[in-house]
């Protein structure tokens, strides 16, 4: 069942199709607030089961992490001929994935087809999880509409 | 003169290749922190000289702006198959156009071929401004080199 609000044309999608959409795309956005800032940072990632992985480097993205502050974590799929498209937001806390976690925890990541498109070192691996899920769909409409 | 760092392979974008690779797009994501929680917010926006205009409901978004917080807005193109692409960052302030801005920022604004995607009404018009702007670029490479 789709569920469409007819004033704005919005679909919100339900969390299987946000997963699955989620699946489809390989670069979303990372927003953390850092000192009460905003900081957003494109990264490659994968889907693991009902989370999200990346990997990083030091800096910002990792401090904001191993913090353990809440993270949010966009993606979307936009076709601008059409003027329609969806979005995927993830809310929820982003930690590393290091040795003490557990065994099939590391080995699943490390099996995961993740490849960063820089070649800067990225040895950190980090797991975006108990993540509220939503989403929305937009439906084309012409300029003329608007 | 290109900026690469030979290390990781990332371009440096200079300001003005930033600004025109803005304008070649028409949807961003706008984050702010929202009581030290980050938000994200996929926008249709245009470029205004060196700013960046978008219209919005009331909500989040707009709360956000008028509370003259920082916001980050990001912009990128990827090509997924040639593993390549380009993101630019706005670091600024937003604030709302009122009928207490300029005359000439007012009517430049209600000229811009600003078309939001979704027909929900969003009276309020809010620019980035005195932006900081940076910007990367990734060559692509292949999986195999990962």
């Amino acid at each position: 069942m789709k569920l469409i609000d007819p004033k704005t044309g919005i679909e919100v999608l339900s969390p299987e199709e946000c997963l699955r959409l989620l699946r489809t795309q390989e670069v979303g956005r990372l927003a953390v607030a850092v000192g009460g800032f905003p900081a957003i940072f494109p990264v490659n990632y994968v889907v693991d089961d009902d989370g999200v992985l990346f990997r990083t480097g030091a800096g910002t993205k990792l401090e904001a992490v191993t913090r353990g502050g809440s993270v949010v974590f966009e993606v979307d799929h936009l076709d601008t001929a059409a003027r329609s498209g969806w979005s995927v937001i993830l809310n929820g806390r982003a930690h590393e994935i290091t040795k003490y976690d557990n065994a099939a925890v590391r080995q699943r990541a490390g099996r995961l087809a993740l490849y960063p498109w820089s070649q800067h070192d990225k040895p950190h691996l980090v797991r975006i999880s108990d993540a509220t899920v939503t989403g929305r769909r937009v439906r084309g409409r012409s300029v003329a509409e608007s």
